[in-house]
């Protein structure tokens, strides 16, 4: 890998998409059409100028015709002519180039290994970033690099994300995003021919734009250099490892979708956590993880103070809290003496788990309950519940009442040195517990939709940071 | 338990509700406000009188005033005064009443747990059926009769509930609604002094309305009784125990929210089981797997055909689905042949997991997939993935894709004598996905916000009615 070269993969100033086309709605150059950099078109073929000219972007028949360095290739030519223009990449010396082009040795065919093989030892020969083949590249939404058309652009986050299914990466970006997650760099990579996970690791790792890398790997080529870049990776910032393909069905997938060789799961999954990084499951779960790793204080222990809005929610936190290991310790004996002085409201209890009761106390009050266990020696991490069906009753009356609400959690959350999260219990209003998620993500809280998704996050950030700094 | 007198508190033609005041906002009076049979209040303090009148409720100074029987009392009362309202209610032979007044052995206290034991003895020495106390009642939707103001009314289900947690009655059935799962009789019944979950399982297990019954309980009084109940009513139906408290912290607050005792954990499950009971962990994997016995056909086996809308998804819904222990085998050469005849996407794969590609396949090549894999000597359930974010990219265009295509996927479950579920990879289309899941659910399909939601739930059932027949 050039790194040099790849940085101006991810941070290009001018792009050329190469062989789009009006059949695909010319899905590349809209995919583009956000790029703050020049943007130029390859085409040979006649009838698709007019399209490409009504998209206001000027096309050249040769990546060698334009009249300037190119940082970032995207091409989406029939995999035929892949050899041609990875030759006029090399000669025009850009910074790397990703193949949309698929039909190579995920196909199992001779011809297409056959061709791959050929584009391998052109890009090693001339130390080309080759990205791909089979992928969708570069993702640089500050810049308006993109592999979707209905990606983000013009704002960026801390999360680095490696990916070797398009899918995969598009959709982590969009529903992260969702979340309050935002993407500094992404790529998807998919057969990994020439630059692979191990390479993007290098390079993310050293990307002060980079808080945390999440990747999405269905296969390795060098196991002992992906450790090895793992390991090194891990030292410097959180990597969470989504391993795709863990058992003989989902190794045929792999198979057909990246060409990836089989792996024992359990070996790999005790690799990961020898190299210091996270063994993710699904993308819930790579949400809710990275949620609790970027906006979350590190818990220093697993006691957790649970605080619930009716009797029968707090039966149900503290069994999700506890059946992961955490635990929901009483107070110390000087937070039940402040408790007393206004903690009266009927049916409810304040032990650990607390049940602030269906009558739900002011915004003053519950933030002071908050601010009670948060400063209370016997507690690391603090979990209060939203509960929408009953605060819709406040808010039916007080529309401002939510905004309220989460202005003085942000407020709790600046002076609370402890782990905090939210969890939204929607009740039937769904759409408004998105609503509400948007906000608090807005104000850097993190909110989990159930008690067992925010516990079981919390639990597997703590134990890892635990074991990571041991 | 008199039976044919609960009978008439569960389906009421005249309800009188005691103690209702201004101070909460007549919140009982509201919450009986779409009953469809006669409804009275019950209120000495003048000061109240002239807001039940503006509700245009007719009150009375005493139950025993009323000129007519009554059917199912709801009792709103400070606790000292609960016991005159109860020598009425069993002078007035009501069919029964639900105390919604606490204050009493969840307390903890020697006045509040005496007050309880008074109670109990009036009521069993005249068979009054009692309800409670510290509890939200009863709630039959077609009639009307609710436990709070936001629930439904006008229309039921097949879904019998039973919950010592008033907030985990409501929440059930709020949420349920949001999937599809309508209630026939719901019952809060808090500290279930008299009444115990035993009674309602009888109850319920003998309604015709209802086909498969929930339960959230903190504690039994009677654990003979209780399992002898439960095994009874397994025979009949299907029953799901989320048993709240199930540790340490989740017993404190058993015990100050229904002043349940502490049961140990793993011989609870145990015994669950044996009784031919589901054991469910929490409100989210209770809906889910109603939905699967409620609509989906009882799988025959393990062999699941898993079909996806990308490469990327068919590896994880592999993964999804293997790791609950279902497996995705091939399919028999008579599919694959019938496949080679027209699935011809481009990075398209139909092994299994199928990936149909993100260029989605017409609606009709989409259900002859479906039919094709579902008429599969090798194949017990089918899962289809719908990815909205792909989805998308056509509704834009043609609006009514979307009914287009629940429409055809109605018409294939018709006549699919597999089980079928769907799961929706919403992306970052959150709401729309909420509202896809309506769709199916008015169509009786059966569908997952994950593939892992939709495994664990398949599994489960298949796992519970392998047992359960064997």
């Amino acid at each position: 890998m050039d790194r040099k070269a790849l940085d101006r993969a991810f941070n290009p100033r001018c792009v050329a998409v190469v062989g789009d086309k009006m059949a695909t709605g010319y899905v590349w150059l809209r995919n583009m059409s956000t790029f703050t950099g020049k943007l130029y078109s390859v085409q040979i073929d006649p009838s698709e100028l007019p399209g490409i000219e009504k998209l206001g972007i000027k096309n050249y028949r040769s990546l060698l015709d334009i009249p300037e360095a190119i940082d970032y290739v995207l091409v989406a030519v029939p995999r035929g002519v892949a050899p041609r223009i990875i030759a006029d990449c090399i000669e025009k010396r850009v910074g790397g180039v990703s193949l949309f082009t698929s039909g190579f040795a995920e196909t199992h065919s001779e011809e297409g290994s056959a061709l791959q093989e050929t584009l391998v030892q052109m890009a090693l020969a001339a130390k080309l970033n080759l990205i791909g083949p089979n992928c969708m590249g570069v993702f640089n939404p500050k810049l308006g690099v993109r592999q979707d058309v209905n990606q983000y652009h013009g704002r960026s986050g801390p999360v680095g994300f490696i990916s070797q299914s398009g899918t995969h990466a598009i959709f982590f970006s969009q529903v992260g995003a969702r979340h309050g997650l935002l993407i500094s760099k992404s790529v998807s990579y998919g057969n990994g021919a020439v630059l692979d996970s191990a390479d993007y690791l290098d390079y993310l790792s050293e990307d002060d734009d980079t808080k945390v890398i999440g990747l999405y790997v269905e296969g390795v080529k060098d196991g002992r250099r992906f450790l090895n870049s793992l390991r090194q990776a891990t030292r410097r910032k959180p990597v969470l490892v989504w391993k795709g393909g863990r058992g003989e069905e989902g190794n045929r997938a792999i198979s057909s979708h990246t060409a990836s060789l089989a792996s024992n799961p359990l070996l790999w999954d005790s690799l990961i956590k020898q190299c210091g990084a996270m063994n993710i499951d699904n993308l819930d779960e790579m949400i809710d993880c990275m949620k609790v790793i970027l906006y979350v204080n590190p818990p220093q222990g697993k006691r957790v103070a649970l605080v619930a809005q009716s009797g029968g929610q707090s039966v149900v936190i503290a069994d999700a809290f506890t059946r992961v290991g955490l635990t929901a310790p009483l107070l110390s004996p000087s937070s039940y003496q402040q408790f007393a002085g206004f903690f009266n409201i009927i049916g409810g209890t304040y032990l650990n788990p607390l049940d602030t009761s269906w009558h739900a106390p002011s915004i003053k009050d519950s933030v002071r309950i908050l601010d009670i266990v948060s400063t209370d020696a016997n507690i690391d991490s603090v979990v209060a519940e939203l509960s929408l069906p009953f605060l819709s009753q406040i808010w039916d009356f007080y529309p401002p009442y939510l905004d309220d609400l989460v202005a003085a959690l942000a407020d709790f959350k600046a002076r609370c040195s402890k782990a905090f999260v939210v969890v939204i219990s929607a009740g039937q209003l769904e759409e408004e517990g998105l609503s509400l998620r948007g906000k608090l993500a807005e104000r850097g809280i993190a909110s989990f939709p159930s008690f067992d998704r925010a516990a079981r996050a919390l639990a597997k950030v703590a134990h890892y940071r635990q074991s990571h700094l041991a």
